[in-house]
């Protein structure tokens, strides 16, 4: 049994999504400067490196990411590779989801992690509107993929979020999965827990075990 | 199977340990004020809420907590109640521990979680030095306990934590165990993942499943 930690660092070099907070990493206190423990600090927006949206993101009131259904974010999971060609995931792209709760994609996506200095890219692979409404149709509980959004940017309206999110899907953003191959894993998504704000959403330490 | 979340919340509410920097969460871009997403964003000390202690918060030059090893901060846990009148939980208070891995201590501390106005206490239950030197020798791999240090406070030189992290036993403090009762679990504690600063510790989302 292997332990995979499919989560993308929080840091002053992480890509982050465009318009959103920058992260800022730093050192408060500091052994070296003779105080009695090294403590940092860390600023960042909810929805940085690995991470998970939670209803509230983009439909007002609803369910905030504290509020997430843990059971959803723990359990048997399959890993579905997609051809590097394919920038719009569409239905067709995907195998029978029969007895899947829990679908990760791993898309071209995940090789963005191996070069972070370019920046934010907006040319990212994601899944379309047929495909998110399959995908409710399916029963699918947490849909993760290996970019910052799961949506073609500037997508007016936002509708494959708010397709999923309406039904209380959980979307979990942001994973690298270069060292992950096509299977079936265990997944553990546990994302920060935090009150205040818009509870929108949180980043996610997640492990895939198998 | 029930899924504990024994993990306290991040926010401006939460006590914080005398010294450490404030939390702060606040909404960045609000759907109530015609932006396009509800997004959130969060400053905070690595030792806010329930957190992970690396070996580099009093160790210079050790592990930092994106690297500690995934596999001692999941599987197999048991949870140990510590009588009521207990302030220094010395080895006698321990039952025997053959075949424990990983071991949290529920004392009289969880109580202060349901009174987060009265602020960071000074008064907590803590583990003494001879205890923290048993749990070495019994090959314990986490210490987790339900208030924001294991060590008594203004220890000089914090032998309980420099004995614990020097043989790289992970310390997590802050949890809330309310509503766990002693017993063995599954642990799945997953601290949040960030590179900078001094890696000194991170909020974990720590779930107990039994």
């Amino acid at each position: 049994m292997m332990i995979y930690d499919v989560t993308v660092a929080i840091g002053e070099g992480v890509p982050i999504y465009e318009g959103d907070p920058p992260a800022v990493v730093r050192g408060e206190k500091a052994l070296a400067a003779g105080d009695g423990a090294n403590v940092s600090s860390l600023c960042f927006g909810a929805h940085t490196g690995t991470h998970v949206d939670a209803p509230n993101h983009f439909i007002e009131g609803t369910r905030r990411v504290d509020e997430l259904d843990l059971a959803k974010l723990i359990g048997p999971c399959r890993v579905v590779e997609i051809a590097s060609d394919v920038v719009a995931v569409e239905p067709e792209h995907l195998p029978d989801l029969s007895g899947v709760q829990r679908l990760i994609l791993k898309t071209r996506n995940s090789e963005f992690w191996s070069t972070p200095e370019d920046g934010f890219r907006k040319d990212f692979t994601y899944i379309t509107h047929p495909t998110a409404r399959l995908l409710v149709n399916e029963g699918i509980q947490l849909i993760g993929i290996d970019y910052l959004s799961i949506e073609a940017p500037g997508s007016e309206g936002h509708p494959v979020h708010v397709t999923l999110l309406e039904k209380e899907i959980v979307i979990l953003e942001g994973l690298d999965l270069r060292e992950v191959s096509a299977g079936d894993y265990q997944l553990m998504c546990l994302p920060l827990k935090y009150v205040g704000g818009t509870g929108d959403g949180a980043p996610a330490r997640t492990v895939l075990i198998g």
